[in-house]
């Protein structure tokens, strides 16, 4: 998608050097377009950790290119202990954030991929085209979201005569939250392409605000409608009749349909159930974890610093970055990163391979008997 | 309740100086305490509306004494003058905030005293003392609140063998939203007070954070163990089986028990009702809007400026107030600031009366038939 008319993915390998993995620091956006060179596993670890790439989809191709730059120092010696420096790799990345599956998924892959090849130089190779296919299928999966989900933007619009369809989304599951298109983003960047009127309440997402921060900026930068709200008022706008549909992300999804996501996710869906309102999450495969099949109790829920709830980053009227405690300093905060929506509440799973039903008996028909 | 370790109200008349009300200018806690003096019924009214003093009791509270000043300029020089002047200064104190009933219902007050004696200086006195009376009843109801709130978390102390009670509350439904203790908190006082184990969940309450600023402020000031989360937590806390009941205040309650209250309360008060969590609401009888039945259809919901979800403000870690954009410039926000729980989510009102369900004929038996 672009920025300032010109087009970026999130995520590549540096043009004429091919040692070094490019990615735009997110912290910074959306006063600040910051790229970032990463060097080696730490500082892409270090990136995934604290959030400089975040999202499903993104960590994923930041896993897989991490253990790209692993391979590309591990020690050439033996394959035994460039194996051995490989694996380490693997648990550094998967070790960041323990809720989305991409990581643990991409990082899995990525390690066949380097294990079935003979010889250091082309486990490397395999290991830089394995990560270039992920972030590839990554952006080609959201493109296929986008044109499944905009077959449901393209029905509220007929049944509304071409007035504005109002999507209520959350946190960022948008283009920045993956390699390109975003999945709850892609089907209205499709519809928007397409002339179909949509406008989007975007979620603030507290605490780290990747709604009114990312979201917001890059469908304020692709001329997409929008006003963003704070998380409370997501209730009050659909008990009004303001929200036709809601679309959100996933970091992980249960075989059963149990959906984790930024924290807040359930809430909305919630408030979505009681107003008769359809609630979709966008995913591609990859944040299925087909192993679980109880959300609520299997996923694990990240928790994050404290800080990041009593601390709050922004721009001052003179163009200084402040950070600043918006709480009294002592009184303790718990961040939460995410929460489960029950598979009850989701109306449909849009996904690269068509829409489904958010149950096991939907995803399986979907996906394993096409 | 105390601040420092020193007793304070709110609000109140300045010593030594009856023409002055002083107030504590809430926008600088927790990092500042500082008192502001309100000379005339202008500054009132921007004290109000610039929500240097908010809360449903306390802006009453503010309002009569906005009518005392307002009584105290008026021009002396005929009955009429001063009436027209009086009448004036009422509508100007009620379009401060739309949402809230006290406002409305403390000026009626005070103006109907105003009315009923002869003479101006007769007058001016009788706007003192119902202004008086007015924030020493809201004083005193909270109080009651407390009383009979106290036998809610008794009964949840008891049933978890003296096991802190876990409280979640939205908003600042504590001592700084009236004149003291407190609906919301008055309980919480009252069972602190009584060495019952509690800890409160503090929603933080986006945009204006009163909850992570205000609520956290008045409970660490207290001594009430707390912690902070961000609005988006509270579902995944009552999934988890962390929260053992809900209390909140309202801003305005229907005769039939639908309340409006700080946006986001609707979501929260789904959330517990989907995990089988009671849901209390705390509020003295001011607040209660006896001439409607239907609070979606008939309550206005203030909508207040964007920039208070677009901007916030902090302390440096040097000491320093810096006011931060927190979004891309360019996009728009919109900022509602109440909205209404249906009566059907409320498991029972705490009033200064006692407790009631949140019907017409549990009001009603409550206040009328007693």
């Amino acid at each position: 998608m672009k920025i300032n008319g010109r087009h970026y993915r999130t995520i590549w390998v540096k043009k004429d050097d091919p040692s070094v993995i490019q990615a735009i620091d997110q912290r910074f956006l959306p006063h600040e377009l910051i790229i970032e060179d990463l060097k080696d596993v730490d500082a892409m670890a270090a990136a995934i950790s604290e959030m400089h790439v975040r999202g499903a989809g993104l960590i994923g191709a930041a896993a897989g290119y991490g253990m790209y730059l692993a391979a590309l120092h591990a020690p050439a010696s033996s394959e035994e202990a460039f194996m051995s420096a490989i694996l380490d790799a693997g648990e550094k990345l998967k070790a960041t954030r323990p809720t989305a599956v991409n990581l643990e998924w991409a990082v899995n892959r990525t390690l066949e991929a380097i294990k079935v090849e003979k010889g250091i130089e082309n486990k490397i190779i395999a290991a830089r085209k394995t990560a270039d296919a992920i972030a590839d299928e990554d952006a080609d999966s959201c493109r296929k979201i986008g044109e499944f989900g905009l077959s449901v933007i393209e029905e509220i619009s007929r049944r509304k005569n071409g007035e504005p369809v109002n999507i209520l989304t959350h946190c960022n599951a948008g283009w920045l939250a993956f390699v390109d298109y975003g999945t709850a983003t892609a089907p209205i960047y499709a519809a928007h392409e397409k002339d179909i009127k949509v406008h989007v309440y975007v979620d603030e997402t507290r605490p780290w605000n990747q709604g009114g921060r990312l979201t917001a900026f890059e469908l304020g930068q692709n001329n997409v409608p929008h006003t963003i709200v704070t998380d409370n008022a997501a209730g009050h706008l659909m008990q009004r009749g303001m929200v036709d549909m809601v679309i959100v992300g996933s970091d992980r999804t249960t075989a059963t349909g149990d959906v984790a996501n930024k924290i807040g996710t359930y809430l909305i869906a919630l408030a979505a159930h009681a107003n008769g309102i359809p609630f979709y999450v966008a995913l591609p495969s990859s944040t299925i974890d087909w192993k679980i099949r109880d959300g609520i109790r299997e996923i694990p829920i990240e928790k994050r610093s404290e800080n990041e709830v009593k601390y709050v980053r922004g721009r001052t009227e003179d163009g200084r970055t402040e950070t600043a405690l918006i709480t009294p300093k002592d009184s303790p905060a718990a961040n939460y990163a995410f929460d489960v929506t029950p598979s009850y509440f989701v109306t449909a799973l849009i996904t690269e391979k068509g829409i489904c039903p958010a149950t096991e008996e939907g995803i399986t028909r979907l996906f394993w008997k096409a």
